[in-house]
C-alpha cells in the first residue's frame, strides 16, 4: 500500500516535513510517497495545491494525508476545503497553548527556526567558517578558539559531526584526525595539550568502518580489516589513557551524534 | 513574563525542539526560557524529569509548557503525571492518522530523521566531503559531479548554504566565489562553461553586506561601501547576462535559502 503525503507550508516547509516525517516513521508497514510544497503564501497558490490534492485523491482512490504549517488563518481555512485529511500543526496546538498561558497568538511566518536575525546569523556563519578551517588537524590550527575538538581515526564521522554542531548549534567545532604517527608516539600532539579538556573522541565498530573504507578505497591497506582493527584499538586506548570522553557511533545518525556530544560535553548552544 | 518550556524526548530532542520552537514563535509577546532534555528513555529518567518540572512549577507559580516526542506509550503515560501542561506530538496525531489509514502505529524511536541507515549515511557523508572539497573555486575542482554550483561575491552565504544542502538533502553542492578578476573578464571562468546549467547565484543588499564585511575586516577596501556596491552590481549583471537564476538573501535564514534553492533549481533530495 502506497499512500501520498503532502507537506504544505507558507515558509520553507522544514517544520512540516519534520513533523510529518516523524509521524510517518510510526507506521512502518505503510509505504509513503511524500510531496513537499513550500512557500504556499497566496490564495491562488493554495487553490492550485487543493486541485493537486484532489487529483491525487481521485487517481489513487485513497485520502491523501496533508501536513500543514500554514500560519495564515485565511489560508488554513481555505486548505480545509481539499479532499485530503488535513493535519494542521498550528490549529492543533496554538489554541490549547493560548488557554494555558492566557495570551493570544499572532500568526508569524518564516520565523520557525529563529535564525533569521543578524546576531544568530553571524554566530552561525563564524562557527561554520571556523569549523571548515579547522578540519584537517593542520599545524597552523588555532585550537584556543574551539568550543570542542572532535578526534578519532579516519572516517568516523568527525567532519559531518563538526559541521552539524556549527550549523545547528553555532558551536566552533575543530577536528583532529588521529593517525599512525600519533599512535606510534602514544601521545597527543603538543598543539592539543593545552586544550585537552575540549577533546571528544568518536569511534565505530570495526565491521562498519571496514565497510565504509572499502567503499572509498577497496582492497587498500587503509581499508583492510587488520588496519581498521589496529587503528580503532589504538584510538580507544589513547582515549582511555588520556581520559578523553568518547562515543561509539556505529548505530547513530549525524543528528544523534551531535546531540549526544552536546549533552555529554555539556556544551551550550549559541543560536 | 518569562515562561519555562521543556523539550522532552527519548531521542535527540531535535524534533521536539523544532516543533516547539515553531509554536513559541507564534507568541511574540511572551519570553520563553527553554530546557532541552534528550535521551529520556527509562522510567527512572522520566521520574527525574517530572520532579524537575514540578519544582519549576512550584518555584515560578506558573504551569510550565512541556513538548514531548516520547515514543513509548508507557513513558508518555508516566509524563502526564507531571504538573506541567504536556503537548504530546505523537499522542495528538497518531490516533487520527490510524483512523484515516485504517492501520495501527508502532512506537519507533530515533528514526525521526530517517538518516540512520547506511545508504543515507553514505550519500550524506559523500555530499559533505564533496562540498568541502569544492568550496574555494580552485582550478582543480571537478564540477561535473556537482548537483548544483552556488556562486556570488564573498560573504553572501555560499558556504553555509552548500553545507546545509549537503547535510540536510544529500546534495553535492559546489561553490564558486566571484572575484574582480571574473568581473574584469566579464565572463564565467572556462571551467564553469560546460556546467552553466548548474549555476545558481546568491546576492544580498549592499547595506547588509557592508555590515557583514565590516565585522570581518573593518575599514578595509574589501569592506568599503564602494567596493561592496561595485561587486554586487557586477555580480547581478553577470547573473542576468548569463541567465543564471539568483536569489537575494538579505532577509533569509540559511534554511530558507537552502529550501528556496532546492525549489527554484528543481533539485531532488537524496536522503
Amino acid at each position: 500500500m502506497v499512500r501520498t503525503v503532502f507537506y504544505i507550508s507558507d515558509g520553507t516547509g522544514i517544520t512540516a516535513e519534520t513533523l510529518g516525517h516523524t509521524l510517518l516513521t510510526q507506521f512502518p508497514r505503510v509505504t509513503f510517497q511524500t510531496i513537499s510544497l513550500p512557500f504556499v503564501n497566496t490564495p491562488e497558490k493554495i487553490d492550485r495545491v487543493i486541485q493537486r490534492i484532489n487529483r491525487t485523491a481521485d487517481r489513487e482512490g485513497l485520502v491523501p494525508l496533508v501536513f500543514s504549517t500554514l500560519t495564515s488563518p485565511a489560508l488554513r481555512m481555505r486548505l480545509t476545503m481539499c479532499r485530503g485529511s488535513v493535519f494542521d500543526f498550528f490549529e492543533t496546538f496554538t489554541g490549547p497553548m493560548e488557554e494555558v498561558m492566557g495570551v493570544t497568538s499572532s500568526p508569524v511566518t518564516g520565523r520557525s527556526h529563529g535564525m533569521g536575525d543578524p546576531g544568530d546569523y553571524s554566530e552561525r556563519i563564524d562557527a561554520v567558517h571556523y569549523t571548515m578551517q579547522h578540519d584537517d588537524g593542520s599545524a597552523f590550527s588555532d585550537y584556543s578558539k574551539a568550543d570542542i575538538i572532535i578526534t578519532g581515526v579516519s572516517r568516523t564521522g568527525k567532519t559531518p559531526t563538526c559541521l552539524y554542531l556549527a550549523l545547528q548549534f553555532g558551536v566552533q567545532a575543530a577536528n583532529y584526525p588521529l593517525t599512525d604517527e600519533d599512535f606510534e608516539r602514544g601521545e597527543l600532539p603538543q598543539i592539543l595539550e593545552p586544550e585537552k579538556e575540549k577533546l571528544f573522541g568518536l569511534t565505530v565498530g570495526a565491521e562498519r568502518l571496514y565497510q565504509i573504507r572499502q567503499e572509498r578505497r577497496a582492497n587498500s591497506v587503509y581499508a583492510s580489516m587488520q588496519q581498521v582493527r589496529k587503528e580503532l584499538r589504538a584510538a580507544e586506548d589513547l582515549f582511555r589513557r588520556k581520559k578523553i570522553p568518547f562515543l561509539n557511533i556505529t548505530h547513530m545518525s549525524v543528528e544523534e551524534i551531535a546531540a549526544s556530544v552536546m549533552q555529554r560535553a555539556d556544551l551550550k548552544r549559541k543560536i
